[in-house]
Order: C-alpha cells, then structure tokens, then sequence
C-alpha cells in the first residue's frame, strides 16, 4: 500500500436496508476517508445485487435518468411504477417488483391464482418505446406465479384456450392454456439483448419449483400449490412442444414465479447472477482495477454474505486484483468472520456503544462517516 | 511501520469498569491479534490510573503478590482488606477505598463525623511489618473527612484534646483538638518513601476544600459539611503552628477527606498524578520506546478521557516517542473524537451490532478479541 500519489480509495457498498440508499452509504464512507485524508482519490460506485437499489445503482454509475410510468399492478389495476436508463440512453434497467412485487398489494390481496405479471412486460415495452435495446431485469419479491404470460402478453404474445380465445391472467387460467401464438410478439424483442438478474436456481415446477417453494408466501394454500404447479407444468410442456424449448429443468426457470422461465422461453432472456449483471454494467471491474484499497459493505454481514451478496462479490474482484478489501456493516452477526478467508482483509461494525436498531437507523449516517474516518486513519498508519 | 522483525505491541489499556480487569483486556485484545500475526510480539502491561486496579497492575507488571490482612474499616469495625507487594518487596501498594472506603459501608451509615482513615494507616503498617520502603497509595473513594488523623494515629501520632487527652475518631472531634505529638511516630516512616495518587487539586478547606466538595456524598448535611470544614481548618493552623507545614492550600490537600493533607503533612509523602505513579513503577515508559504500535482503552472512552484517564496518559507518552497509538472501548461517547488531537491515530468501538449494555458486558471478552484481530488485520495491511 506504499505510493508516492495520493491512495486511490474505491467505495462500493450495498444499501443499508430500511436505512440508507448504497449511494448514501458511500457517501458518508467517503466523507468520513476525506476527514483525514483530503487528498486520497475517492470513487464512489454504490451497489447492489440485482434486487432492491439496482435502478439506483447503474442510474448513478451511467449517468442516468428515472422514468416515471404508470402500468397494471399484479391485480390489473393502475399503478405508479419506474424504470431507470442508462446514460446512453441503451439500457433500460427494470426491478419487476416495482410493477408485479408482492409490496404492492395488501397481505389480503395476495392470490397468485389470478395475479399477473402483465405490469413488467409494460414496463419493457415503455422502455422500447423509449429506444432501449439493452434490458436488465430484477426480478426478486414478485407477487405472481403465472411462468411470465402475463409479461409476455404485454408485448404481444397470446396464450389460448382449447377455443382460441386468451386465457386469462394468472397462474390460476393456465390450466385452460393450449396454445401459445408468438405472432404478435413486440418485433423489437428480436434486437434486443435481455439479462434477468437471477440468484436463486429452481426449476420451474416439482419440489423445488415456483409454486412448492415461494408460493406459500403469496398466498397460495396447498391445494392451490398443486394446481399452481400443474399448471406450469402444462405450460412448460406447451413450450417444449409448440416452441421447442424445454424450460422445466433449467436453474432459474423457477425464479419469481415463474417468470425466469417466460424471459427466457418468450423473449430469449439470459439469466445472470444479479451481483454480475450490476457489476458488468456500472464497470465494477475497471474501478477495482485502478483502486489501491477497496470499501464495500451492507447494512447486515454473517455467514449468508458469501451467497450473492454485494460484499462478497465486490471481495472476490478485488482478490482477483489482490487489491485489500474492507468491509463495513451496522450488524455483524454469526459467522462473518468466515468472510475473512473470502478476500476480506478486515471487517468494521459501524456501532461505537450499547445502542438498539433504532437508534442504529437513526444515526448510520455519521456513524458511517466515522467508520470512515476510523478506516483511513489505519490505512495511513503505514504511509 | 515497516519492519523485518516482527511487529512488536504494546497493549496497556486500564479496566473495563464493571466488566474485565485490564489484564483480561489486555489478554483478550493479545489473543486476537495473534489470531492474523501469530509472530507478532505482544508485552501486554495492565494499567491503572491510580484507583481501582491499581494493585493489580503493579503485582502483574512486578511480579509481586497480594496480601489479604484484616484493619479497621471506617467505623472501626473489623474488616477484610488487602494491599500489593511488588515482586522484589520493596512497594508496597495501597488503595485506601479497600479499609477505608465508602463502598464499605451501607448508605444509611455514612458518616464524615465519625469515620476514620485509621484502616489506611493499619495497612501501612502491616505493609511496613514486611520490610516495604516504598508506598504508594490510591486515596479516591473514601468515606472519611478526617485530615488524614486515624492514618496517622494508627501510625503513632497522637491527637490531643485540651486535656492531653486523645480525641475520639472522625472528622467531627476535631474541634477539640489542641496539639499533635508527633513522638510516637513509627520510626520506618522516616526512612520510607511515600507516593500518592492524587488527580484532584483541591484545598484542604473552603469553598472548593473536602468538606464543601465531597462532604455531601459522604453523608453530612449543610450543617455538618460547615462543621467539618472549620475542624480541618483547625487542624490546618495546628499543623502550621505546632509542625511548620503551611498545608491548607496545596492542592490535592483536600484529596479524600483530607487524607492528602495528612499523608503530606505527617508522612512526608508527595502528591502526583495517578498514571504518572503507575506508569513509572510499572515501566511503561521502557515498553513504549520498544513498541512499534500502543494499544491502550478503558471501558468507555470520551471527553472527559482527556483528564487523568489510562487511555489519554499512555497516548501522550507514546507520541512523545512516535509511536502510533490505537485506542479500544465498550462506549464511546461525546467527544472521543477530540483525542485523535491528543495521541490517538484511532478508536475502536468492540459492539458489532445494535445491543445493550449486559450484552456488552457478557461478550466483552470475544468483542475484544475480534477487536484485536481486526487492528492486526488493519496494521498489517502495509507489511
């Protein structure tokens, strides 16, 4: 860490979840570092892993825009939902909960018999219209289980019963699909090249599939599962034979209910891990590349950051690089000192007395700063 | 920092105050350190700052041991008490709260009237019986106001009333007193060389004097505390008069009841400052000119560590030679920023997640180790 220029400081952390946005989070860090050391080059890349703060994310690191749009809740009815564009202007950046998330709906609506992810697919086609040709989705708290017919009717695509007339939306109509018509399907689609940031690796049916393992927490009772799951299973089959692609196995497929296998089976979708996709897109890698010291954090570290979290993923770059890696969080709990054999160097709690979450939240701001402060000051007791 | 030998470490921090010893402070921080340099070489020196603890650092830096004997405690009755000897038995080391102290009593007997410092003059006695030349006493937590006399009777001086005859224990018979024969003196007292830990620079009398400032805790009302006020100012014109001493208004002479007053005025003892006596019998000095690196802390670090605190006076000697300083703490509060002025490169909080204080006091000792490994995996960052 010896240099004759100033040390160059990448901070790259994640949100503080129900407390600060990543790039508040990095900000405080660095303004903390600056404290210390004003001359030390400082860039700010706020993170995330695909879920909650990506739009945020890649708007910041792109130079970007918020769109505000207005599309069909999981329920059909109007709602206030956003997408981010790139600075570019190529790349729309889309988190499906914003239009389909199970947030949007009173625990007592929840029913993913009949709700649909119809309000995403308006969001791409938004985009589209916007002259996007690059897609990124997020596609974690849905409150659907439809395998994507919804998204995919959005732009165009039918889904017919046995008389040729659509079905209707939801997981629940599908038992009545026989026939899917990609004639109307947006022609746009074919340019576009669409990445869905995806961490978890269920089949779309069976055991381990939509309907079993997630559709519990929307709503669905047992009897409902095993209809739900019959159904995709009915439209995976329609797939395989109508398309000629066989979706059911594929990790991922099983994601959001369903609607990792609709990307990819109707609109040619590539899944990707969300930390990658972020990553690739915001030019993580360049950043860790030209950083002597690397920042990152989120509001919990333990033993579950090595799976896809932002922490981990921004540590294992940095290994690669063998650029020192620091961690930062305002809970440590079990296990996060596994993290040090993960490319971590070292790992700070924000906290400094006795204090509850409440207060925490409260404070994480200068918390952070301090913890910045605390950082720089130790990195530069060798310099 | 950078060294080919292996990093050496000074950890010297005072108690956890209600929680960990400062050699299990230090012990804990020294594990953790070890955990990522196992080559690192750690002298671990607990300190004190004259009060609680004090006898326990002299004995671990000297090798000494702990005598159990039994005095008087401040109302005269038979109490357990101890003092330190260092490991060539020479020190003798004293905390007057342990015969003396208003920890010793319950609430409803305290009493400045009728409570005696004679426990603290039993221990140098018992202390004096085992070949001790040198004396250094802690005097905070006292429950007396009595000048110093009870120390100094249970010494062999006596306390006269107009009669000739001894006055009865306590700060409240002072008034009668007429002459001190210093005579019966025990004659090692002479030959002894006394040191007292006094971080307080109040007069023996008036307004800022130990009967105005601490009477009050001590248990006298209004009335007494003027009462107790003018008895030492008695006391203060018998030994101007009758010894020579003018010793009403050097600081410190109001120091635990007086007993500052009557250490200096019948023992020849001298004042200084608590760290000071602790750090030169301990060799603190010795230690931090061979450290690379000083860790010190105490429970809670703020503000007020700035005054008298372990913390504060093991910084400022370290950076009199250099040495970068770390400071670690349960809480740190108000202001603990306004050391990183005084010494410290930085302070570590040991809470890793939002939790009280019990939580805090159960785990101190893991939440010091993984303290330690993380300041060893900061400092190493440069090697």
């Amino acid at each position: 860490m010896q240099h004759e220029r100033p040390v160059q400081i990448l901070i790259a952390p994640d949100s503080f979840k129900d407390c600060l946005g990543a790039l508040e989070v990095a900000g405080a860090l660095g303004r903390g570092i600056q404290r210390f050391l004003p001359d030390a080059g400082i860039v700010m890349v706020p993170m995330a892993d695909g879920g909650e703060g990506t739009v945020e994310s890649i708007i910041h690191a792109t130079g970007g825009k918020l769109v505000r749009v207005g599309v069909s809740d999981p329920l059909g009815r109007p709602v206030e939902s956003f997408f981010g564009i790139s600075g570019d202007g190529q790349i729309a950046v889309i988190e499906m909960a914003a239009a389909s998330g199970i947030e949007l709906l009173e625990p007592g609506e929840r029913n993913p018999w009949i709700t649909s992810t119809a309000g995403t697919g308006q969001l791409i086609r938004h985009a589209l219209d916007r002259g996007c040709t690059s897609f990124l989705l997020g596609i974690g708290g849905s409150a659907t289980n439809d395998g994507g017919t919804g998204m995919a009717s959005a732009l165009g695509i039918r889904f017919l019963d046995e008389r040729g007339k659509p079905v209707n939306p939801g997981g629940g109509a599908l038992g009545a699909l026989r026939r899917i018509d990609m004639s109307g399907l947006d022609p746009r689609i074919g340019q576009a090249k669409i990445r869905v940031a995806c961490d978890v690796t269920n089949p779309l049916t069976g055991p381990e599939g939509a309907s079993v393992v997630y559709g519990p927490q929307k709503g669905a009772d047992p009897e409902m599962v095993k209809a739900l799951d019959h159904n995709l299973a009915r439209l995976a089959r329609l797939i395989d034979e109508q398309l000629g692609i066989k979706i059911d196995r594929i990790p991922g497929a099983g994601a959001a209910g369903g609607l990792g296998a609709g990307l990819m089976a109707f609109l040619g979708a590539e899944l990707v891990k969300g930390f990658d996709m972020v990553a690739t897109t915001v030019g993580l890698e360049e950043e860790v590349a030209r950083a002597d010291l690397v920042i990152t954090g989120e509001g919990r570290m333990d033993r579950q950051t090595r799976f896809g979290k932002t922490p981990h993923g921004v540590a294992l770059m940095a290994r690669k690089r063998g650029k020192p890696v620091i961690g930062v969080a305002g809970t440590l709990d079990e296990g996060y000192e596994e993290l040090y054999d993960h490319g971590f160097r070292a790992i700070f709690p924000i906290l400094e007395k006795p204090s509850d979450l409440a207060y925490a939240i409260e404070h994480a701001r200068e918390l952070l700063e301090r913890t910045g402060e605390r950082i720089a000051r130790m990195i530069s007791l060798s310099r």
